[in-house]
């Protein structure tokens, strides 16, 4: 499947940042939002945002250059004729995507891919009973996915393994990082990540243990300053000279408390130690550690210097 | 207070990044290890971590003037002599702390703040039938403090108030961002973060729901992008024009879901949210909010290029 005609269905904050990747990579984009005026604000707004983020164009571009991709449609139909690929991106209810991706049944060819941004709905949800069914998959991203690279693809049981696969290389060509959630859950992983950690720190902060400000420190002074370069996984593969095996041998227990405080069993196992050893092992052997933590040191330096330079647009 | 001798009991990766950042604050710093071994090759050691953190040095140092403020001493004795404040951080064993503090107690004279690097024990846990309890404090880092700044400042109940304030000013002194913990809780906030996080990472993977690799690729290329400049509550609070307060009234339940799914009660409340809208707020008015969006996505763009510039050291 070549892809190079993208269709948008909704243009609010996913919409239009989604239109922004598909155009910066060379494809031709039109969008349709329901609300004429939505259509008529959306190329000042669009414009506004590609100058505040021409540093990841492609050498050579400009605003105008990408914007020229960019067409706003004022039907779905209109919109959608020569697509290969569909992006719905609007608001997130369950009628709603039944309503529209029983519109794009109606109104795609097959070899179109249907791709749904939902961040909590599964497509099996609303799509199980449409012709069209093995051409819908989840790409859902972080927000702004003009800014964050990584995107969920979650195909449902029926979804095609060419459309799974193309809808892959399509993101990678794009920019960005695609994950495969294999499984069909409700919220799929990555909102999931946000709130087990949110909900520690709302925890924390109902228990009268620590300030708002304070309990955002740990992230954006401490943690976050890894989690910029490194996976929390292989950042921890980093704290003991025998890599993510030893460290887990030796202070999975506190994994293990947590989740056992959690009511779950024991997360840190034989298994996923095994899982954990493969993947860091793969990524660097054991004898050249040494070697990542300076990278992770340097490069942890250079962003407290990116952050001073930075400095803050907060009052206080 | 005027805190300007440090003593420094125990040289592991902790001891050590904690000598460095208080030789580089202009102090002397005196420090002991039981290990023979760890003695004989510190001061070499740390040069070294010296070298490759020397873009945090005030200006004009160099690691010679920072590596003359540090010597190491034979024994404990030696290096508590004029201490201001000494810095425990020894091996994580309750019965090891008992014994090192109650010889801090018996060494040190009224003046002298006692602070343990301790991840897990409460100071009550282990100093509390001493003379020298008031002295007593937790000074927990993320690690290293050398390069990550967050640091828990934990009182135990009969901590000196002074006591209190004294070192948390002191911490700020030597660029670390201290966070108040208000109560004492076994592993205290930090690691509470991380291990919440973690586990549900772990659940993740477990679950066969996605491999290693892509989980971790949610932090390092979507979350961790944010947080190296923005608390997760702040970031919040630029998803919605109404700021955090319209955003948990919208979207709260996401949340709450997930807490409830842990078996907790909702997290988000009236009151969290009123909290929350207090202390963001206070850091800027809604009508600002556009600004502070701006300068997100402008500082995520300038971190994704210094990670283009500083690439990878892994193999695949």
């Amino acid at each position: 499947m070549t892809i190079t005609n993208i269709a948008i269905a909704g243009s609010g904050i996913i919409g239009s940042s989604w239109a922004i990747v598909y155009a910066r990579s060379g494809l031709d984009v039109a969008v349709y939002d329901r609300n004429p005026e939505n259509r008529s604000g959306l190329m000042a707004k669009i414009s506004k945002a590609l100058d505040q983020s021409s540093a990841l164009f492609a050498a050579g571009e400009t605003t105008a250059d990408v914007l020229a991709r960019i067409t706003v449609q004022d039907s779905l139909e209109a919109a959608l004729a020569g697509a290969d690929f569909v992006h719905e991106c609007i608001e997130e209810k369950l009628e709603s995507k039944k309503t529209i991706f029983a519109e794009f049944d109606r109104l795609t060819g097959p070899g179109t891919i249907l791709a749904t941004t939902t961040s909590s709905f599964p497509v099996s949800q609303f799509a199980s009973d449409l012709a069209c069914r093995e051409r819908c998959i989840v790409v859902h991203p972080a927000t702004p996915p003009h800014l964050l690279p990584v995107t969920e693809i979650c195909p449902a049981p029926f979804t095609g393994p060419d459309v799974f696969d193309a809808t892959f290389r399509f993101m990678e060509r794009c920019g960005q990082t695609p994950i495969h959630i294999r499984k069909e859950i409700p919220s799929f992983v990555l909102n999931r990540m946000q709130a087990a950690l949110l909900v520690e720190m709302f925890r924390c902060l109902n228990e009268g243990l620590v300030s708002p400000a304070d309990v955002d420190k740990i992230i954006s002074q401490g943690f976050g300053l890894r989690w910029a370069f490194l996976g929390p996984f292989e950042g921890v593969d980093l704290n003991s000279a025998g890599g993510i095996r030893q460290y887990l041998e030796n202070f999975g227990f506190l994994f293990n408390n947590m989740a056992n405080e959690l009511g779950f069993e024991d997360v840190v196992t034989p298994q996923s130690i095994a899982l954990l050893e493969d993947y860091t092992r793969a990524k660097i052997p054991l004898d050249s550690l040494g070697e990542k933590v300076a990278w992770r040191d340097q490069s942890i330096i250079a962003l407290r210097r990116l952050k001073e330079e930075r400095g803050t647009v907060d009052r206080t």
